[in-house]
C-alpha cells in the first residue's frame, strides 16, 4: 500500500520514461525499483532531479569508495526509520561487494553509535572545547 | 550544563580510573573527553561496558578500516541529532585522516539518503520482492 | 497486526461509541478508522480526549486553512516515521481537496528540509544572532 | 562551536563568493546566515548545488505560497530535531508574514501530530484499505 | 536563544497568570520554568490546554507511580533528542526521589533499547505471530 | 522481508544454538523470538553480546521492577518508531502482568511527552539554570 500509484513502464510520461532509461542504462540492470515507480507518480520533475542526485554522489567519482558510500547509506536509513531504503541500499551494498563481515561490522557499529547517541542526550554531555573546529 | 557532574581526575572511584587509564593508554592520549567524564558520575559499571564495547567494535581488527566506522558513526549521530557524538566523532575521524575531501562527500551522502528517506516514507514505498533475503 | 484489538462497532463501550458518533457527525462519513478503534480498546477515556483535540485543532476555526493544516501534519508524520499517520493523513489532505501539484511540492519542501537538517546537525552550525526571538 | 569553520565573507573562494552574491540579490539583504558559511567551508560545490535547490523549492513558483512552504519546513526540522533549521525557519516564516496566530496554530498541529504519530505506533495501527492509493 | 519571548511574571496576561498561579498551587513551588515562559508568550490557550494535559497526566492518580511516570517521560525526551525536555525531567525525577541506582538503570535500559532499536531496523526482522493482539 | 535469513534452529552454527539455548532456559520458554532468528544469521558474535547485554539489563537484580523496565523499553521503542520492538516489548510488559490501566497511562505519557518534546524544541526554549546539575 502506498500514497501514490506504483507506475508499471507503460504508465510512464516521456519526462519519467527518460529518467528510467538513464536508471536502466547507468546500472546495467533492467530492474527500475519501486522507489522510483512511485516518485514518477508523484511528480515527475523531482523524480528527475532526484535520480540525477543519486547518480551524481552514489554513483560518480569520489572520495569515498562505491561500498563505503552505502554503508553510510544505509546507517543513515536506519538511524531514520526507512523501511524500503534500509532494504534498497542493503541490497545495493551487497550488489557492491559487501560481505557478511563487513555487514556484521556495520550493524555492530550503527547498534553501539544509537547506544552512545542516547546515553550521550540522556546526560546533555557539554562538548569538549578540544573538537572545535573553530580553534584549529 | 549536564544532567550529571562532569568528573574531573582527582573525582574518580577505583572502577572508573581503571577505565580512564585504559582509554588513556588505548588511544595514547592525555584527553579523556567529556562523554566518559558524564559516564563515570552516572554509573561506572556503564561506563566500563561502554568503553569495552567502544573499545572493541571501533578500535579492534575487523572487515571495515577505522576511518570508514567512524564515517558510519558520524551517520547515525546526525541521524539521531546526537549533538555531542557528532562533534566527537567528527574530530575522530579527522585523527584517523578524513581528509576534507572525504569529509564533503560523507556530508552529501548524509543530506542525500535523508532526503530520499523523508521521501521514500512519505510515499510508503511497497519494497520490492527482489530485496527479499529470504529469496535469496 | 496491532499491540491491542481493532475494535468493530459492536464491540464499543458506551464512552467509545459515543466519540464514534461524533465523529461520523463530524466528518459526515460512516467510516471511522482504524486508529479510533484501537484506541478505543486501549483507553476510551484517551480516545475521547484525542478526538476532541483533533476536533478542535485540525477541524475548528483557524488562522490557518484547513488544508495547509493537513500539510503541516503530513510534514510531521513523515519525519517521525508513522507509516499509518502519512497514510490517513495524506488520504485526508485529499479529501480536503490537494492537488496533484501540491503534492509533489509538499514532497519538494520535506525531502529538502530532511537534508538540510542533517546538513546543519552534521555542521553543527551556530545559530545567528539575528535570528534570536529576545532581542526582536 | 561548529565541525568547520563559519567563514567570513574575505575567506571565501570564488565559487563560494558567487552563490553568496547570488543569495544577497535573491533575498535583498546583506545577511548571508551561518548555514551557507559552515557549507561554505565544507564544500562548495554542495554550497552551490544545495542553494540552487533552496532558491527552486522554496523562492520559485509553485502551487503552494512561500508562507505555507515555511510552515512545513518548520514542521520537518522540529521532528528532525535540528536546533539551527528550527531557528531560521522561523525567522524566515516571520519576515514572509506570518502572524503570532499561524504561529500559534502551526505550534497546536506540531504538537498533535506528534502526539498521535506516537500513539498510532505504539497501537502498530494497521492502515485502513480505504487509504490505499493503488485502489482510488 | 529561543523562538519567543520567555515572558517574566510581570508580562503575563489574565490568561497566562491564572495558568502559573495553578502551576505553583499544584507543584508548591515558586518556580515557573522556562517551557511554560515560552509557551506563555507563544499562545496563552495552548499554554493552559497543555498545562491541563500534564497536570491530569503526570500528577493526578494513575496505574503507574509519579516517579515510573517521569522515567518513561525521560525515555521519550531522549529518542526525540529534546534537550529542554532531558533537564527537566531528569530534575523532575530527582524531586520525585529517583536515586543513583535508578537512574543508572534507565541509561543502561535506554541505551540498550536504542541499540536493538537500530539492529531490529537494519534486519527488518518481520513480527512474530506470537506477538498479534487480535490472536490473543 | 528482511535483510538477512531469519534461521530455524537446525540452520543453527554452534555459537548461535548455545545462545538459543541459554534464551529458552533463561525465559523458560521454547518460543525464541524472530529477533534472534535474524540476528543469528547476521553475526553469531553480535547475537552472542546482545543477548548477554539483554539478560544482564533486562533480567537481572536492579533498583527498578522488571516491569517498569519494559514500560521504559516500549517507550524508546515507540519514539524511535521501531515496529518490530514495539510489538516485541509490548508482549513482554504483558507477560510480565501489565494491566491495560497500566498501558493506557503508558500510552497518554509517551503521547504526551512527544506532544511538549516537539513544542519546546519548536520554541528552543533555554534550559532553565535550576536545572543544572553541576550547580547541585
Amino acid at each position: 500500500m502506498s500514497t501514490v500509484q506504483v507506475l508499471s513502464d507503460d504508465a510512464l510520461q516521456p519526462q519519467a520514461k527518460a529518467v528510467f532509461d538513464d536508471i536502466r542504462a547507468t546500472r546495467q540492470s533492467e530492474h527500475v525499483n519501486n522507489f522510483w515507480r512511485a516518485l514518477a507518480a508523484a511528480d515527475a520533475s523531482l523524480l528527475q532531479s532526484t535520480w540525477a542526485e543519486v547518480k551524481q554522489v552514489m554513483g560518480g567519482a569520489g572520495a569515498l569508495d562505491p561500498l563505503t558510500r552505502e554503508l553510510i547509506y544505509i546507517a543513515v536509513s536506519v538511524a531514520n526509520g526507512c523501511s524500503y531504503c534500509v532494504h534498497s541500499h542493503t541490497a545495493a551494498a551487497r550488489a557492491r561487494g559487501m560481505t557478511g563481515e563487513q555487514y556484521a561490522q556495520l550493524l555492530a557499529i550503527v547498534g553501539l553509535a544509537a547506544k552512545t547517541n542516547h546515553l550521550a542526550t540522556a546526560l546533555q554531555v557539554p562538548v569538549d572545547a578540544a573538537f572545535d573546529a573553530q580553534a584549529r
